[in-house]
Formats: structure tokens, C-alpha cells, sequence
């Protein structure tokens, strides 16, 4: 099984900690691959950075799917996951929607831990989006500015571990999420250091995007989620365009 | 007062019906000018023509917005708007938000006539995102396939007008929105001719738009809608970087 | 166009504030007109004293509508406006209603700054009523009893500009909106004091009552806004009473 | 004990129907006196009739309620029940409050069935205001004008049967709500003709405020039920006048 | 009238706080009789627990509810309620329903005081599950471990009537909830010394109890609270294996 | 790996469906092993049903926990599953929580396809309780009753399949679940004759157990999901006493 991870921001830094976490969580025999968008910015806090960074994750998906069994959009937040979804013949997961899934099998209410106050909102929208948002206990961030983001676990863990802390104890977290990209792997640095189950967002997309592929429930024909009918477009990467000519 | 239209489709059809409802929306001394996307699809129905939309928007808007006092964005389903109010100096609305104004200052409930079934899904999630899931009394579309784009008034009215007394008599729709750039006049034309009141975007935009710039309410410089946080960012178009450098 | 601005309160020092601001915020040939309630309280807290205020607002409303293209409620609250806007043939809005379309417009969640920790429920209920409490970050508010309703602002302007900026603060306002009418004008003054917009509700009806004349969407002869059904009624000041008897 | 039942109403006949079923349901030394509204009209369906009982409500409680133990709002719909909290020293409740008391101690979902079409909207707004409306598994309604409001019950017994039996086979409905005043009773003579429990707004209340009455919980002196608080009026009934002039 | 209460929990001492309460609240000629588990835990604060709880409640109900009127499960967050509601053929309450209706009657949001930290997640899902959680202020609790359950109120009554005062002045409860059948009398013993009305479960569902009786409202043999449709089972207690025998 | 199975129910030839599908979905060198309820029911359609099941899965996985890694309360409606996660020092999942999982990860909304008409309140109200109620499309059921709760595939699979159909295009449903251990490998055998994803609850529930045992997230020691306080009990099977007694 292959699954093609595409990390939305230009961060290389950021897709080396995805890639070595994912391999590391990844069952024998699942092979990872993990492309950096060609543009965009070092990592997303807004909606305006999402946006981009949802069209950049769409045109890594569209030229390099075919080879794939399943897609992880590997920023938390999603940029882009609905659309790919649509568009794509295989199955689509992120990194928000995948923690989510196993908060969800292990608890009944979750808190994020983030890695800067302004990235909040744009987190609480995707929960509630999603669905979850009577589940979501609170987000708790960091709120110094990020000097190396592909260094914020060394440089934050205490502080990182002090505010999974707080969320148990005042927000009534059952379970931690540590939620971005450049967080990855922390998770597994942290178990048995926290007194609830601790979430993270690659393991959880790599396991689950294997499962999706395991079960094989089949690609939508029709409904929401059917890849966009057939229009005139113009304009468009080519291997957007492909995707969007073979639409249902 | 100068306002920018953005539609984030590639129909020149659909952008003249917008600017000439548009024009006879706005009052006396507003100037109107709307852009057409260099890049996209036809009309976006799905979440992955949105994340195409939102993109050319954004690049439009980017280029464009320093000769205006307020952008619109003139889909409905307002793709990028959240982004562009955080990046744009000025004032920005959209299609769906601004209808969703005047729905709320003329009534409790309201309904959405729209343009095709597959765009019903999208259309949901975007109300619910605003928060008016509650108040939204039903979606109803045509669910034939449309052949022209920009004829789909002439095309289909009676059907739309239909959809609408339905949508009041057995949903309890207080207000009609009828939705989609496509549509652009058409609650012009049924003026007197309904039972309730009827909703346009792009009217409504227009004079939500103007209204902002007189409020001058400012712009925000905190919270999650401040320009996004300075840091790096790589291969943009340049209207994007320029926007993105300036960052708070 | 003519707006009437009812203010279903006893002071006349309210009522001038809300005329000045009024006639600050309107566009050139809108004709504003202040009338003051002939009964009822200083300003209201409660649900019982909105009780009163509403019949006296109906009252004036039945009595002088017929001179207006559109009619405003102007306490925070908006007390009887859903039911005037059943009984009367034109437009009308409230305060509330009117900066929430505002709040709307510019952000996605909001905080309402208010002058008394008692009219905080009320307030909440209101905003629940219009479907927008998942868009409501949090009431704050003045603690100290009032001494002079109709100079609210002179003695309380820093600590309601403190209070706005705990909101956007703590509780992550993207819009603030500054309730009641006796604080008509003081976002004017706070004008690029505050980090996010400000949202006023005397300026925002002002310009949204204008907005649903230009707009002409047309009054509901059908659903839940329709004129009340005609009936027998007894013993009702003969203006309600005319208004009851040209029902549906 | 003594209760006060207050019909908002000008309908003499409909406060016949509410004192005949308030004494068949009061317990042995529950004394029942109903006050009819001197000024209003037929029966409420609409918003704006609301706010004219909700006035006349409160005027006949303002002077009646120093003789009773607890005051019941005798409409469905209840209007100005929360201000009358707010305002009397003794407990107060109305139909629809009770009646949702009831159907709450009886099942999970209910079924509200109504005498006209159009009181639907107002009553699914007061079932949300309680907080209600994840529990209503519909309203259903007679549809033709009613000719006698004293004699709803006579005219159509069998359609309102019908009407409840669907919201138990179609709505998933655990228990049926008799809705109106003019009802009173009907959930009675139904007794043993439905498939699950029938709950009536006037027995409910009359129950529940003896229920009040013993339980003594204590009337309000701080949060949002304390009387308004003290502060000018003008032009008001005395009555009213004197409730306001003893507030907090 | 004969009521039973059953105590899922295995504390004679609690089960003793519980009659005597009951008794004092029981209008004249309502008989009480208490019943305690024969098997569980000592007091419910876990998901765990209330299963065991609900089984040991459902084994007393099956074999003594045919010489009552009406039973309460008698333990906050009223463990196998809804189960016994489908199976028994009179009717059945509990103290989190009954108090919940009573908060429902006295005020718009309330606050629940708790006796452990742990019992609040639990408490918070009842809540919800009942649809009152728009209405919930706060939940408060005791965070010392109990040494004696049936000495809580002596141990800790200033500590809990703090908590109260609170949840009034910071939380915007215009209801206290004393939770946990240990509580019961409590709010009998408070009885003015807070600013809002206290609630107490045992009480409210003796009272409420004998509601449903009178109202005789009539047992479900349709929808989700008839008796469970007759199938094979096996194994069980001869009690339930009739309860379920002459199932629907 | 060993995963435990429980069929909370009586039914050998429904454990014997649970069994072939989780040994067809299980990865290499996961071992199966499905236990049957010693008391109970056939089949679970009403919360008392499930109050009987929920003791007998605690028992069931009380005595048998501790040869595996993970436990599966293996019918739709997952019977003791919280209780569960608190008392077992491993993973635990069900069937509608991982039926509900796997739901999140494919599409927005989904519609459950259920056994019997009766089961649907019950189903929905587990939804509900997980937060998914909003992404609930609608629940449809086989309306006949069941003659043979092992063949109800054999007996009823056009009719399910229509269902499902029907769900898709009328309810907008993104997702089917086929919902219900008798329902066990049916979506396989439907596999690519429905035009939108079909998912399984006893395949999810294999795969996603076995996600938690690989992303060793840690057993809750604080929170809601610790294992019960210890405390005093009384007449409960051995290994639940055993369990409690190790409690936190």
C-alpha cells in the first residue's frame, strides 16, 4: 500500500518531521511518500494561508495521485480535503479530520494543543465544521512567537505538556490532541507523561487512511461527494484540468 | 465610491448579467467594476470548484482592490471571502453573506432556491458555517442539467418561481433567497410577484458593500481577521506575496 | 425616504442621542424622525420592562407608520419589532437586529459590550432568538449602577473601551458591538481606538433600514410575517385596532 | 391554595373552556379563579398579538395577583410569562411551559398539534426560546379558518385525532401536545384513543404551579428573575406602576 | 397514591436521606416507599457505575412496581430511567428529569452543584441527553474526596452553598440544582439563604410523580416508550423476564 | 494482536455473522475471538433492551478483558461502551462509534439503513450523544417484523439496498451505514452496486481497534474515562467487583 502524504506549506523542515513520524506509525508493508508544496507559506495560521494552500495541496494531488492508494492533506486544518475528496478516485484524509476520528475512539471530549493564539480561530472553525464542535473541550496555544518552525517541539515541550495539563484538569479534556504538522511526533515523545490519551495528527491519518483503503467502501458516484460534474474550464494546471475533464 | 466585483467563474455571460444588476442596485455616485476570473470553471457547484474559485479570487482581489473601497465577492458560496477580509485593507463581502443580511433584516426563516442539486450540499455547509442553519426553512434547486450558463433565467423561471412558492407554502420559508451570479435580476423580475420577500446576492451586496465603507467600522489589526502573521512564503503571484509581506 | 426611529423608552436625553447619531450616519436625503414612548420606563433591563416597551413601541409604530418609508426599533433588544414587522407595510428593523447584520458583515464572532451586568440575559436571549449565539463570543459589561442614562458615555468611556479590548483579548472578538442606545455615537468616537471593527446599533439600522427600502424585496402577504389574520379585538387604541383590521 | 389563571385574550368563551378544565384537573382545596383580557383579541396566532397579550397580561396580573398563590399565562405560546417572573412575588407559569414540563416527564420526542396553520411559526419560535426544539418532532395543524373559537373541539375532534396520530407514525412523536386554549379538555375526552400519552396545556399548568407552590424553591432576589430594577416610569396602568416602583 | 423510589446504589444511609425527604415533600395521602439496590456501588459517579446501577433498578422496578402508582429512579442522573419508562405501566421519573422540569418551571438557566469532580462529566451527558444543555449555566462541584456519603450535607453544607452563590453571581444561574440523592433535604435546609430558587431531585420527582398520576396522560403503546416488541431472551431475572414476556 | 468481540445479545447465529466478518476484515495476524451474552435478548431494539445488554457486555468483558488488546462491544448502539472505556485498562470501541469513525472519514452526512422501525429512536439517540447529529441525514428501516434475526440479509437485501437508495437521493446522504451486527458483511457483499460509500460497524470496528492499539494513545488515568473511584460494593459478579475494586 502507498499513501502520498502532501504537506500544503513550503516548509522542508515540516515534511521531514511528517515523514518520520508517518513511517514510524505506519503498519509493515505501507510504503509513505511526503511532497512539499512548490508554493505557498511556512505554515498556516489563517484562512487566507488555508487558501492557499488548499490550491497548492490540489495540484500536488492531481499530478501525483495516480501512483497512490490514499491521499493525507498533512496540515492540520485540511486545506483543500473536501474538494480532494470530490475530485480524487481514492481515499482523501487530514490531519484535523483524522486526530478527530481517534478522539473520538477514545473519549467523549478533546482538547487541541496549538502552536500560536492567532491559529485558534481557523482551528475551531474546522472542528465545527466537522461536526465536533459540542465535543471540543477548548483550545489551549502557545502564544510566544514561533522562531523555527520545524524546531517547536525542542524549543516548547514543557510548555506544550504544561497546557495538555490544563486542558485535563480545567476544560475537562478526556482527550489531547497536539494538533500541526510541526508537532508531529510528539505524541509518541509524551506517552505516559499525560494522564489522558494523547492524540496526533499524521499517526492517526497514516492508520487511518490504511484503514480507508483496507475497507474499500467504495468512491462516490453520486451524492456530494462525486467528483464535479463535467463544464467548460479554462486556464487550469493541466493535471487540474485532467481531474475536473473525467468529472461524473 | 468604487466597488470591485470579483466573479471567480470564467463566464463572461455570467459577469455581464452580475454588472448590470449590479449597476441598477447601487445607489447614485457608486461605481461598479467586475472582473472575470482568468482561470477556473464555469460555475462552481462543488467544494473542489471552490477551492479553484477561491484561488482566482484571491489572485484577482490581490491585484485589483487598491483602486476600490470594498471587494465582492460574486459567487454565491462567497469562495475565499473569509480569507480576502483578512488580507484586504478594505471592506469585503460576498454573495451568500450579503444575502444572508438582508434575509435576517426581513424575516426569521428562508429559503434558497438554487441553480442545480449537486450545488446544494456546498450551499448547506456555507450557511451553516455563517451560523444560519437554524434559520435556514429548505434548499430547493432545479434539477435539470442547465445548457446555458447565462440564460438560465430565461431558461428556467417559471420552474424558479415555482420552487419558490413551494419552498413558502410547505417549508415555511419567511424569505426567498434565490441563489447563484446565474440569477443575478431575476428577484427583479418576480418583484410583486411572490409572497414574501425576495432576496438577490448581488443587490444585496451591492448595498451591503456601500454601506460597510460609510459605517467605517475599520479594519481589524487583532483577532482572526487581522492580515495574517508576517513569515517567509515562496512562488506566489506577486499581488499575493505583496499582500502576504504586509502582514500584521 | 423617511425613517422613523421609535424609542420605546421615556427619555428624551436617550432619544437625542440616538437623533444625533442617526442623522450623522445617514445618507443625504434620508429624513430622520425621533419619537420618544409616552409610557414606560427610563430604559429597559428586563423581559418585563421590554414587555412595556414593546406595546408602547406598537402603539407610536400604529399611530405614525403611515408617514415612513421605513421603521426602526431603537432600543438594544428591539422590543415588538418580529410583531411590527407582521403589522406594518413597510420595512422595519431594530438595533439589535441591525448590528448583528453589521457583526455579520465584518467578522465571524462578536462581543457585546453592554451597560448593565442585569440587562446581560436579556440580551443573550435576544441574540439566541435571532439563531446567532454560536457567533456570540461573550456579553461583557458595566458593573456600577447608572447614574444618568442619558450620559452613559461621558462617565463610562474608558471602561467600555476596556471592556472591548478584554473581548477581543480574551475572548476572541472579531467584531465588537456597542449595545443600547444610550451608548448611540460612541463607536464614532472610539473610531481607530480599538483593534477590530465597531459595530454601533443606531448607524447600522440607520443605513439597513435604508438598504431594505432601496431594496424593495416586498412585504409578506403569506407565512409567518404576513399581516395577523383579521378577527374580532376589543378595546385597543384605535391605531392597533385599524392595524389588526386591515390584516390578511 | 388559590391560582390565577389569566387568558390573554378577549374570548369568554375560550376562558369557560380553561376554567372547567383547570377545576376538573386542580387537586381537592386547589381554588381556581380565570381572568379574561379586557382588551385584545380573539386568540393569538402571531407575533404581534402576542405583544398585545403579553400587555394585557400583565396588566390583570399587576392587579390581581396580591389574592393568589401562583398565576398561570393561560395562552399557548405564553405571553409574557418571563416578564411576570421578573416582576411577582409568586410563582408563575403558562400552557406551553407546562405542557413541556410534562411532555418531558412522559417521553423524549413530541408532537405539538395546533388549530391554525399559521400560529405554527410562532410556536415553534417559543418551543426553541425554551430550549425545546431538539425534542419536537413536529407541529401539525388544522388548515381551515376556524369559524368558532369556543367550539374548536366540537368542530374538529376527528382532525385533530388524526393529526396526532400521524405525528406518532410519521414524526416519531413519544407524546402529543394539545396546543391552545380553545383545546382545553380535548386531551382529556382523547384519553385511551391514543397510541401515547396526550398532554393538555391547562391541566399541566394548574398541576405544575401547585407543584410551585409546595416546593417553595424561593422567588428570586438576584440573577436575570429579580424584579426590574428600580428606576423612572411614566404613564403606566398603577398597577404596573406599583409592581415596577418595589423592583430591586 | 403509593410512589416507590428506588436507590440504585447499595447506601442505606442515602436511601434513609431519600425517604425522609420524599415524606416531607409527599402531598397528604401519598405513601413513599424507598427500596436500596441489593447490588452495586456505594454511590454513582461514573458512566460505569450508573450501568450498574441501571441493571439493579431495572431488577427492583420488575419485581415491585405493581403495588404503585408511579416509581422514581432515585440517584441523580437517573440511571435506567428511560429503560423502565418503555417497560413499566406506570408511570417513571428521576431526580436529574424532575429537577431539570423544575428548573425548567422557576427560571431559564440553571446550574447544578455536584458533590465530586468526577460525577460531572457524567452529569453534563444526562444534561445534554435530556436537550437541556442550551439552559445549563455551569456545573459545580465539591472536590474533596467524601469521606461519609451520607453525612455530606453536614460535612460540607457552607462549602456547597458557596459553590451556589457562584453560579449565581459569575455563572448567570437563575436556578440552583442541589445534585445527588446525598443532597436530598438540602434545599429545604437553604431555604432562603440563597438569591434564587433551589432545586432539589428527591422533592421535585415526589411531586412530580404524582403529577403524572393525576394527569393521567395514558402509557405509551406506540412509538419509542412502548414496551419492548416480545422476542426471545434468556438468562434473566424471572422479574424482567416477564416485564419483557408480555412486551408489545 | 487478539481482539474481543462481545455479542451482547443471545443470538449464536448472529455472533456467528459478527465473527466471519471480523475474521474477512481483520489485517494479518489479528486474532478474532466473538463471545455471546449469556442472558439477555435476541436482538437489542429499546433502551431497556439495552440496559440488559450493557450489564451483560460488562460482565462478558469484565471476566474475558484480560487475554486481549482490545475489546469490541459488537452490536449497533454500542451497550456499555463508555461504562466500558472508563473500567478496562484497554481500548474499547462498538459498532455505531466506529461505524460513525469510518462515516467521518468518507463524506459530510450519512444515513443509517436499520433493522427494524422500532430501533430507530434509539439509534438516533447514540448519535446523538456522539455529536453526530448533525451530519445525521435520516435513518430508514425495514418495516416488516423480523421472522429470523441471522437471516435478515438473506430475507431483506433489495429492501435495504433500496433503502439505501433512497437515502442517497432523497436524503442527501454522502455515506450508508448499514446499521446492526445482523447486518454484519452485508456492505461487502454490496460493494460497488451503490453509488456512494457503504460502510460496515463490525469491519470498522476490527480495523479501528486495532488503530488504537497501534497508536498506544494511554488509558485515561484523570478525566471522565479513568477507571471508577474506589469505593465500597456489594453483590456484584466477581470480575466486575475486581474491576471496581482496582479502580483509581
Amino acid at each position: 500500500m502507498r499513501l502520498l502524504l502532501i504537506n500544503p506549506n513550503i516548509s522542508e523542515s515540516v515534511s521531514a518531521l511528517i515523514a518520520d513520524e508517518a513511517r514510524r506509525s505506519a503498519a509493515p508493508g505501507v510504503e509513505i511518500e511526503v511532497l512539499t508544496a512548490p508554493f505557498g507559506v511556512a505554515y498556516i495560521e489563517t484562512r487566507f494561508e488555508a487558501l492557499i494552500g488548499a490550491y497548492a495541496a490540489a495540484q500536488l494531488a492531481a499530478e501525483h495521485h495516480e501512483r497512490f492508494d490514499a491521499v493525507v492533506v498533512a496540515a492540520f486544518g485540511d486545506p483543500g480535503l473536501a474538494g480532494l475528496r470530490e475530485a480524487l478516485p481514492v481515499p482523501v484524509t487530514g490531519l484535523t479530520e483524522s486526530a478527530l476520528a481517534s478522539a473520538h475512539l477514545l473519549g467523549q471530549r478533546f482538547s487541541i494543543i496549538a502552536i500560536s493564539h492567532r491559529i485558534q480561530a481557523w482551528y475551531r472553525e474546522i472542528v465545527t465544521a466537522y461536526g465536533f464542535d459540542g465535543r471540543l473541550a477548548s483550545i489551549r496555544s502557545l502564544e510566544q512567537p514561533l522562531q523555527r518552525i520545524g524546531a517547536v517541539q525542542e524549543d516548547h515541550a514543557p510548555s506544550l505538556k504544561a497546557l495538555a495539563e490544563r486542558a485535563v484538569h480545567d476544560d475537562g479534556a478526556d482527550v489531547i490532541i497536539l494538533a500541526g504538522a510541526p508537532l508531529a511526533g510528539l505524541a509518541r515523545s509524551l506517552q505516559g507523561q499525560l494522564a489522558v490519551p494523547v492524540v496526533d495528527g499524521v499517526s492517526s491519518a497514516v492508520r487511518h487512511a490504511a484503514t480507508l483503503v483496507a475497507l474499500q467502501a467504495g468512491k462516490a458516484t453520486r451524492g456530494s461527494f462525486a467528483p464535479p460534474p463535467a463544464k467548460p474550464n479554462r486556464g487550469l494546471p493541466p493535471a487540474i484540468s485532467r481531474l475536473l475533464d473525467r468529472g461524473a
